[in-house]
């Protein structure tokens, strides 16, 4: 079967047709500034990157320009669309109502759009998206595979907040996490990877990517997750704050004139790594540089990060009772050996030893620790794309 | 010598006159609804405690019946104000400028007022309590005991936040701690408990009390500490929601049509383990007995609260890279068993072992953990009386 798998953002929208029997990337791209102007990427497999204007004044012509490029005769990959078998949506918040994912119907589409208040930048999005393509693709089967499912598992004590009950009750404010399709995905890699049954093993994994989450898996479940009602809560990430003193909001407010709009654009937007390099940047790679170089600053955001993430780690043993696999993955996860071997050198007391010359490898699956490590250390590639498309395949 | 112990708040005033020689409490008392009416509780050590209406139109009053009551040729405890040798103020904010206990004088009046911006409700309460004492008593030496003292210790990676830098150099926005007279004192204590030098030994104290708030304590220095600009911050409290995701403030200022003032209102008062078991109650006895006849939203509060805990232990022995002691102190630390119980549960991969029979007994500073346990966990009453007035002493 061959997969388009879709994430679609308000004015943009990634895509990559996969199939499911060789898992290959037949091709991939991307559209942006849909409804400014539009362009679109494109690349078959060991094709060229072609990139080119083109009107989208919505997301229904932009993903009409998707199905065009990839039925293209030169540059296609499939002969017409009867060869897209299935479509996995990424969909960001499920809300309480799924736990796993789900073919699309109006029904779904009705309780996709119940969740639209959690998270009211991206399920409306995605919710475009979704009817842009059953309005062109009518028949093909749609599944929607969503960033909170695999978090559904967490125990009433790890999802709850020190709020008035009420507030659950009323509105659903309770810890959902996000990036669960990669933390799903990885997790089962390790289990995989070390020879042990997923559903006997605790593995905590370190996505480290812009946007940064960490997750308790136990025994193939998730536990706990450091993203909360919301994707800022946790690490520091590359512009987001993460964890703060929540009265810190009135203070800065008061200081600096903002109302809560403009905080949470300063918290969103202008803090993290970013922010507390004082600006220098968001990337791990300059910031590893400048620190080398022995600038301060950017040490300093380095420690913090690293600092945040073994604490974390530290937390998450703690709510599993011991951890069996420590796994990084994402952009910085996967690429930064120094930050790996930063978080790692906290957890001695673990029994946790690294090779650091297999961590010095790049772009693989390794297991990073020594033969004699107490826990098992690993590098592992998430592949949310993949990961949707292997969903989509399961239930249609 | 004696050292008469002040804590003011706006309205109230807790004192305690100890004698330094053998730190028992000669009497102690309480000044409420100062600026309101008036009313003072007074106990000699020994004696009975009485309550009394007085006229109480601003803390000069307040601390002058005090003084009355101390001298009382019945019911005082000391002939006249000259056997009272220096006089211990409880001083909530720091800032960065006090990293210990100082003899007050006017430059360091200034420097407290200074601070009065990062503690709005408290420093100005307490600076009011000291310009009374210095009024009524010229020429008895003060000294300030700062509650945020003690972590000023803590590295960088530790106190600073992901946010933009300049709100650091701006406003000093970061996490400073507090309780630290406690944690310093407890901490201390459990060195000397297990026989160990202060300052080769990895403690971490839970002070579990209406406030709460964990610190690592490495070789004698707070190195971190879940209160943070505020003491908002980290465990879920009797009625404060300590660490939340920082974007529900958005999401409730909507909502609930708060603003941000309103919001925190709710967070500090109306949140915690009172909230969160549904207005049942903020007190853990009322809970855990709620909890044993089967009241499930008061399972509820009480188990957040305690995986909470935990997951700041296993956090701390992160920071720390490992864990010599954990010890509970202040009201629930000190009284609920089943809330350390609830905890250690959570702590078996570091090697702990509780005694029940031990973790049962109460009042008195106990080792809990079983002599094969890998790391001793204790209970430790504290004291801030005491640690100020000793603070007090060293420094007059």
């Amino acid at each position: 079967m061959n997969i388009l798998v879709i994430n679609c953002g308000s004015s943009s929208l990634k895509f990559q047709l996969i199939n499911s029997e060789s898992e290959g990337v037949l091709a991939k791209g991307l559209c942006e500034r849909i409804g400014i102007d539009g362009k679109l990427t494109y690349q078959p497999e060991g094709g060229e990157k072609t990139t080119s204007d083109k009107a989208m004044p919505t997301h229904t012509e932009a993903i009409q320009f998707v199905i065009d490029a990839l039925t293209d005769e030169k540059t296609g990959v499939v002969k017409s669309l009867d060869e897209i078998n299935a479509v996995g949506h990424r969909v960001v918040h499920g809300g309480e109502k799924f736990a796993s994912s789900v073919v699309i119907d109006d029904e779904v589409l009705k309780a996709i759009e119940e969740c639209n208040d959690l998270a009211p930048l991206h399920n409306p999005a995605n919710l475009i998206g979704i009817n842009a393509c059953r309005e062109l693709m009518p028949g093909v089967p749609m599944v929607a595979v969503f960033d909170t499912a695999f978090h559904q598992t967490m125990p009433s004590k790890a999802y709850m907040y020190g709020l008035p009950y009420e507030y659950y009750e009323k509105y659903k404010v309770r810890r959902y996490g996000f990036h669960g399709t990669s933390h799903s995905f990885v997790s089962k890699r390790v289990a995989e990877l070390v020879g042990k049954a997923y559903d006997e093993t605790k593995t905590i994994v370190c996505h480290l990517g812009n946007g940064a989450s960490i997750c308790a898996v136990e025994n193939g479940k998730s536990v706990d997750t450091s993203m909360g009602l919301t994707p800022l809560e946790g690490l520091v990430m590359g512009t987001r704050s993460g964890d703060i003193d929540p009265a810190i909001m009135e203070f800065l407010a008061k200081k600096e004139n903002l109302d809560i709009a403009g905080l949470m654009n300063v918290l969103n937007k202008k803090s993290g790594v970013y922010g507390l390099s004082n600006n220098l940047s968001s990337d791990f790679r300059d910031l590893s540089e400048a620190a080398a170089d022995g600038n301060e600053i950017a040490e300093l955001a380095l420690d913090v990060f690293a600092y945040r993430v073994a604490k974390y780690v530290g937390s998450y043993t703690a709510a599993m009772n011991g951890v069996d696999n420590i796994v990084f993955t994402a952009g910085i996860g996967e690429n930064s050996a120094i930050v790996r071997t930063m978080v790692c050198k906290y957890l001695g007391y673990l029994g946790i030893e690294i090779d650091e010359e297999l961590n010095g490898k790049r772009g693989q699956e390794i297991i990073i620790s020594t033969p004699e490590s107490k826990v098992k250390v690993l590098v592992v590639p998430t592949n949310e794309e993949l990961a949707i498309a292997r969903e989509t395949v399961a239930l249609v």
